[in-house]
């Protein structure tokens, strides 16, 4: 039953996330434990529990996430009044095979060179736990959990 | 030298924010240390340096923020492709009369009462640095401090 539900909870979110191209990936900095967050370009694939984001390998959140790193992402949508918050934890992937799954060419303006760019990485998010605000359904913080 | 730069940024990020009415403030659970954001009705009045939002007192976020506690807010513009996020630190505050300073009707939806709701605090966030993201100035990270 427990598994059935996080299928249900999977199916959902899926159908939230595709109304949505932007997300804000916060993450801790180790240094002085500062909160930072950046758009990010939202996976125009499938959600099946885990989140995929192309990134620079050399850059702050990338130094900021070491394998198992505890992230947020938020999804807002102020004109129909959706919010989302993922709760999750990081991990960077350099996996070829992986990327050529995902590339799309949109991902170009950030990678000219597509996955021929030597900077290119993805960060993968495992989704512990999403909150939802909707005014369609008055949902105010409703709980789902992935994990 | 150095203040007059603080006061530049505050002017700026002060006209930056008068265009958002919604910010997705990021807080760091203490038991696991997960991360959880949600949406906060953003303050009608000028930015100062600080930030200040309502809040229930018997919240979840309220929970998770001891004083001095690190936060993230988000401020997103999908339609202009603006972002900013800015770090800070977060206090529980539950003075009267910066509650009447600061009261607009527009809470009323939250706090049907008002300030007569016994459960009625503010969250206030010293703003230690924001980054922004603006396609109009292609700004991307663009660093501004305030302390």
């Amino acid at each position: 039953m427990k598994n059935q539900t996080i299928e249900d909870n999977v199916r959902r979110l899926k159908n939230l996330l595709v109304d949505f191209d932007i997300a804000m990936l916060t993450t801790v900095q180790v240094r002085d434990g500062s909160l930072h967050s950046r758009p990010m370009m939202a996976q125009v694939s499938g959600f099946d529990g885990q989140l995929w984001f192309f990134s620079r390998f050399n850059s702050a959140k990338v130094d900021e996430i070491r394998a198992g790193s505890q992230v947020n992402l938020a999804y807002t949508d102020p004109s129909s009044g959706r919010y989302i918050s993922i709760s999750g934890t990081a991990y960077i992937e350099r996996d070829r095979r992986k990327m050529q799954d995902l590339w799309s060419e949109i991902y170009r303006a950030w990678f000219p060179r597509g996955l021929d760019e030597p900077d290119v990485a993805l960060l993968r998010i495992e989704v512990v736990e999403a909150e939802l605000w909707d005014a369609a359904t008055q949902a105010t913080g409703e709980r789902m959990r992935f994990q």
